[in-house]
Formats: structure tokens, C-alpha cells, sequence
């Protein structure tokens, strides 16, 4: 890789200072390059650029950018490599990314990084979240980490818990137990850093202990929103603060749309908390149903907005109810481990009146129904009361015996318990 | 039919008076008096007798029992009409069904029936809610109806609204709403006559002049709770209180349960707009989802038990996700007129930050991205800005220029609106 191995070179101690571990070589290095610098001149998701690395390599598709190829040569060496991008692609995608490379910006932006502590995280690393691969073409080039790339590897079942910034009392109640729920069962709490239900996810996280990624729209050197400062310096402190993009760059609209796709794709599945009808939260929640991720919403009143979206989920999107972090951990099914009994087990000889699924069957019902629990009535009058054959409801009132629901009298049979 | 008729000759006025048309002839009289007479000897869905009619009529399975039939002759004759029943079923109805056989209580429930002006509905009448026999070998025998018959013909599209009877102030007021809303859109209510939710389903459709049915579990001479005893005397008034059960017969857990999958069958969609963990709504709720019938849940804040069983409806069931009216009536397919814009349809030219569609394209998002409101911009700098290419960004701003969402400017190119 001549080119860029040459340009390179000077950076060598910047690309290194952000790399967790020693770079191995030459060809090695060549890769962090080529990665952090087609990071800063494309805009997260470029799918063509995904496609040009698929069949080139990432090296060989900044030694084109590098060497400002013809639009021609670049297409014919997709080509041969496989890759069907005609000229007129190839033409389009250098169109867009050569305007904006500038190796002094490239460089200084390397030392923010190594100045905030960032470290660039690549898919061949052993922390790499490989959930993120599954975006194809539109996958990350490589992830700026503050904190613990270990949040990041899979090792811990994870979730994404997220919501609206305009979030309510309600709201921020729920997510504060859910998190601190899923924590509890071992799961990483994985969110977007923002206001409202975002922030609550982290912090309540924090608070037992949990560890918590924040996925980040701009550059991981400078905070945002700036009132979460100090929470995003404490999720760097125990878990993770995560962007795709280079130090220096600022959110815009596009970069929080891309943010989204890898809260959905780095975890195993995502709830919605709370959202308006038209929350960006919607959107991650559309990615991890297009990943085919679990998707979860959490209900609220149908008299808030700011529930609307989470409904919207469940009527438009088939997302599944949740309303405690047991279901949110069955709906990833990473938690196999139950929580102790919540008392819903029903007792089979108790009185459960309309139940569902009528765990007391049809005719114990009817006997029941023709018992009384101070007189005792006879087998004849029970089965005429209950319209059953007397030998019929002989036969439930000996299982009913059985079971403490009914016992015998001298005078006849009474109920037992309630009612 | 000589002992039946025979026997029936004395009530032929009692029988008379519970009809709405004359009887027309012996056979119509025999008819109406077997199926009142093994109305009052079986419980509510008795699957034998449904298929003892099914293969010999109600006058040949009354004429059995009135003439103490051997339960051998009996299913001879149920064979030789083609019903697969065998001695040993037989035997067993009968003796369900004999120790009941009391003619002269038979004659009192029909002159109180007379008395409160309830009226005897067969499957054969026009009025006859026809969804009902859905309910195969366990559809009621006939109907007991105070009040308009009308109600029931299925002249109206009609929905279930059921609940919980410790309804919160929440469940009370979406359910007012509900039922106002679906009044307003022509939908005629059907709920059980409960306290909670039922009561102000029904409630509110008679506050907003609207058609309201109420089934009770027992007979429609004595209404229970007493506590409605104005509420359904003024349903009497406008609509109709029905039961399966003859006057005189107590409501019992059994016919409670027997009386919700009337609720179910007789309406074409049931919503249970708040209901505890083991609610017998869900019961309700379990009979629509078996016939088939569009089922809905309002869900709830997750912190009120109160919706717990809605949440579990959304859940386990597969109920669909229903906030208001509107969704109500989109659910049973009644309702083809829609209401008036909610203000929900996206401008295309709006900043729709987030949106789940993303109604704006993404090339359309990341010029917005590119541009200012204030400062003009020249095309290479909102492309490098945008991460496009010049020809590109200019394509996209011509597009947003002819929805409005962009202007030229003498020094470039400006956003238009907010941002």
C-alpha cells in the first residue's frame, strides 16, 4: 500500500497512541489509517463506500481516494475485484468524499482523540461488537470508545432501553426500574446519552452498579448534550461512550438517524420506553425491527403523548408489550433466570374467578357455584343446583374433596374457603 | 308433537304473551315452548342438548325429557337422527336435566317474564343477533330481551366494551370517550351490565344518545348489581337487556362466565379497555379471540394493576393495541368513515426530526443538515458539508427549493423554517 503507507507514516505515533493495543506492523497500520481516514471524509452508512471495501479492502479504497483516481480506474478496480459499482457510482461516491480530505484536520483530530483518552475500536477486535456487522454495507468503519472497550464485547447480554427526551414523570419512573431491573440480570444497559428516558436509562444503571454504553451522534471528545457532561464522564468511568465518528465532528439530524442503527444493531434487542408519535426514538426501534432484533414498547396511558409512539409500536410494528424488566429480559431471551415468584401462580383449588384460562375447570366451577360454605346441601340438590347428574357432580365433589375445596357434611357436602 | 303439545296447551297464553308476533300455529307454539322449557332445565351452553337440537330439534329433545324417555331411547332416536351420541351422554343429560323439570316454576318464570315485558327471541326471528350461532352446539337456546329487540338485529355495526368492575378513574374516563366516540361513528355497545367499566360503557353511549345492549347471568326480571338497577332500567328505555337464563335464575359464577361468551358472539369486536391480572373481562376476551372476532386492549401506565390484564391481552393473546374511538372502530372493520385529520399526516417539507418513516428523504435530511437558515451557502461547501457531491446536493436542493424547504440566495443557498 504505497500511498498511503507513505502518507501515513507520519502518523504513525497519533494512530498508535489510539490503538489499545501495539499496532503489529506496517500492513496493520495501514488498516487503522485507512479506516480512521475514510471515518472522516464519509458520512456514517455511506453504503457505496461499504460496498468498495467489501470488494477492495479499506486500504485499497483510500489509495484511491489518496491518490485522487479517475472515477474510471476506481470503478474498474471495483469491478475486478467484484464489485458491481459502475462508473458513474465510483465517480459519485470520490465526488463526496474528496471535498472534505484534509490530512492537518485528519491529524489534529487523531490527537483530540489521544488527548480525551479515545481509542478506535476495529471489527477485527476482540471487543468489537459483532452485532453492528450485521448492518452489511452500512456497517461502522471502526468505533471511537471512551471508556471500557470490555462494555462493548458481547460478553454480558445487552439491551437498549430508549426514549424520548421529552419524557414524563411516568416515563422516567419506568425506565429507572427497568434498568436497574436488567441490570440486576446481568445485562448491559446500552442508550443514546440524550434527555428524558435515554439519560434515566444510564444513570439508574449507574446507580446498581451496571455497566451502560452511550452511543454518541457527534465525535466522542465533546459531550452532548452538554447537561449530560458529568453522566457521560461516569459512563466512561465503568462502561462506554461510542461514535463512529472522528473527534471534532458535530451531531447533525443525519448522524443521530445513523447514531440509531447502532443502538439497535449493538444490542440484542430494544425496548422503547416512551416516546411522542413522532420520537426519534421510533427510529432505532424501526432499525432493530429491519435487524430483526426483539423489539419491546412499553405501554402508558392512552391520555399521554408522550406514550403515543410506544403505542404505535405495538399497533403498526408488532413490537411486543413489556411492562417490567422481567419481560424486557425474556423478550431477548438473555435472561434465563427467572425473578422469584411474583404470587400470579394460581392455586388450583382456590376460587379465581373469571381467570382466563380457567384454571379451575368448567364443572368444578358449576359445583362450586351450588355449594354453600355454611349449609350443607345433599348430592340431589347440589346436582339439580348445579345441573349436573348427581353422579357427575359426585364425581367433582370427590375431586374437589381432594383438592380442599369442598368437604363432606353429615347433612351433605359444604364449600370450603370463600364465597 | 303429541306430549308437548299436550302439555303446552295450558300455557298457551303465558307463551303467547312472552312472544313479540302471534303465534302462528301449534308447531310455532311447540317450538317456543320446548326451547323456553329446556332453557330452564340446562345450564347456559350445554354442549349435549345443543347437539341433541342439532340432530332432533328443541321439540324432540323436550319431548324426551318430558316423557321421562329412557336415556337408551333416547339415544336411539338421537343416533338414528344422525347424532353421534351414545347411551352413556344421554343418560347423563337427562339426569342433569330432569331433577329440574318443574312445571309450575316453569309457568311462573314465564308470567314474570310477562310481567317485566320480557320477551322470548329465537334463533328463527328476524331480530336474532345472528353472530351468536357462531357459537355452534353451545349458542343459546333463545334470548330473553327488556326492552328494543332492534338493538340486536345487527342493523348497526356493534362493539364490545368490557372491563374490569374496579375500574380506575383512568379506565372510567378512556372508556366514556371510547364509548361516546364509537356511539358517534354508529356503533352500538354491548357490555355486561357490570359496575366499572361495563357500567360506563354503557353509561356514556345512553348520555350520548346511542344504542346500548347489556346481557346479564341471570334472569332480566331481577338486575343485578342492584346498584344499576337505573341504569339498566333507562337501557330498557333505548336499547336492550338480555339474557339466555329464564326469569327467576340467580346469577352464578358458572353463568357469568357462560353470559361473557354471549358478550363476544353477539358483537363483532371486543375491547377490554382496563382489566386486573385475572379479570373476568378477560374471560370476555378469551371467548372473541376463540370465535375469531377482531380483539383490542387499551393499555395503561404499568404501574396500575388495574391494566395489567390489558397488558396481558396485548401479550400473550395477540389483542391489538387500541387508544381511542377512532382505532376501536378501525379494529371491527365498522367504521369506514374516518375522523376528522387528527393533524398526524406529515408535511413533506416540514422538519419531521425523527420520524419512524422518515417522510423526508435521506439525501434530503443531510442537505437540511448542510444548510442554514441565516447564512447562505455556496454548493461545494453544503456538499462537503453534507458529505455529497456537488451534482448530487445540487439535485436534492432543487427539490427541497420546489417544496419550500430551501431558497436560492445571491450568496448561495439558505434552509427555509425552523432549524
Amino acid at each position: 500500500m504505497s500511498t498511503v503507507h507513505r502518507e501515513a507514516t507520519g502518523l504513525r505515533v497519533a494512530l498508535s497512541a489510539v490503538r489499545s493495543a501495539p499496532i503489529a506492523d506496517d500492513s496493520a497500520l495501514d488498516e487503522v489509517y485507512a479506516r480512521a481516514l475514510l471515518g472522516s471524509v464519509a458520512e456514517p452508512g455511506d453504503g457505496l463506500l461499504g460496498r468498495a471495501i467489501d470488494a477492495i479492502g479499506a486500504i485499497g479504497a483510500a489509495e484511491h481516494l489518496l491518490d485522487s483516481a479517475s472515477p474510471v480506474g476506481f470503478a474498474d478496480a471495483l469491478t475486478r475485484a467484484g464489485g458491481a459499482i459502475d462508473a458513474r457510482e465510483a465517480e459519485g461516491g470520490l465526488a463526496r468524499w474528496s471535498p472534505r480530505l484534509d490530512q492537518a484536520a485528519f491529524a489534529r483530530a487523531l490527537e483530540q482523540a489521544a488527548r480525551v483518552g479515545a481509542r478506535l475500536l476495529l471489527p477485527s477486535d476482540p471487543a468489537w461488537p459483532v452485532g453492528v456487522d450485521e448492518l452489511g454495507i452500512h456497517a461502522p468503519l471502526g468505533l471511537w470508545v471512551r471508556g471500557r472497550e470490555h462494555a462493548l464485547d458481547g460478553s454480558s447480554a445487552s439491551i437498549s432501553l430508549v426514549g424520548a427526551r421529552a419524557a414524563t414523570g411516568y416515563g422516567e419512573h419506568v425506565t429507572m426500574e427497568a434498568s436497574a431491573g436488567l441490570v440486576d440480570r446481568g445485562f448491559t444497559i446500552v442508550s443514546g446519552g440524550a434527555y428524558g428516558i435515554d439519560g434515566m436509562a444510564h444513570r439508574s444503571a449507574l446507580a446498581s452498579d451496571g455497566t451502560t454504553v452511550a452511543f454518541l451522534a457527534g465525535g466522542v471528545d465533546r459531550f452532548y448534550p452538554m447537561g449530560h457532561e458529568t453522566l457521560l464522564a461516569r459512563i466512561v468511568a465503568t462502561g462506554a461512550v461510542v461514535s463512529e465518528l472522528p473527534c471534532g465532528a458535530a451531531p447533525t439530524k443525519w448522524r443521530f438517524l445513523q447514531r440509531n442503527r447502532l443502538i439497535a444493531a449493538a444490542s440484542e434487542g430494544t425496548v422503547v420506553l416512551e416516546a411522542g408519535f413522532r420520537s426519534g426514538s421510533l427510529n432505532t426501534a424501526g432499525h432493530a425491527a429491519a435487524l430483526g432484533r426483539p423489539l419491546g414498547a412499553v405501554p402508558g396511558p392512552v391520555t399521554s403523548p408522550a406514550s403515543a409512539g410506544c403505542h404505535r409500536l405495538l399497533r403498526e410494528y408488532d413490537a411486543v408489550c413489556v411492562t417490567d424488566a422481567e419481560q424486557m429480559a425474556e423478550l431477548v431471551g438473555g435472561a434465563r433466570r427467572r425473578a422469584p415468584s411474583d404470587g400470579r401462580t394460581s392455586d388450583p383449588a382456590s376460587d379465581d374467578r373469571g381467570t382466563f384460562g380457567m384454571s379451575t375447570s368448567p364443572d368444578a366451577v358449576r359445583v362450586l357455584d351450588a355449594l354453600s360454605t355454611r349449609s350443607p346441601r345433599e348430592l340431589a340438590d347440589v346436582a339439580r343446583r348445579c345441573g349436573m347428574s348427581p353422579s357427575a357432580a359426585m364425581g367433582v365433589l370427590g375431586g374437589l374433596e381432594a383438592v380442599g375445596g369442598a368437604k363432606r357434611h353429615p347433612l351433605g357436602w359444604l364449600r370450603v374457603g370463600r364465597g
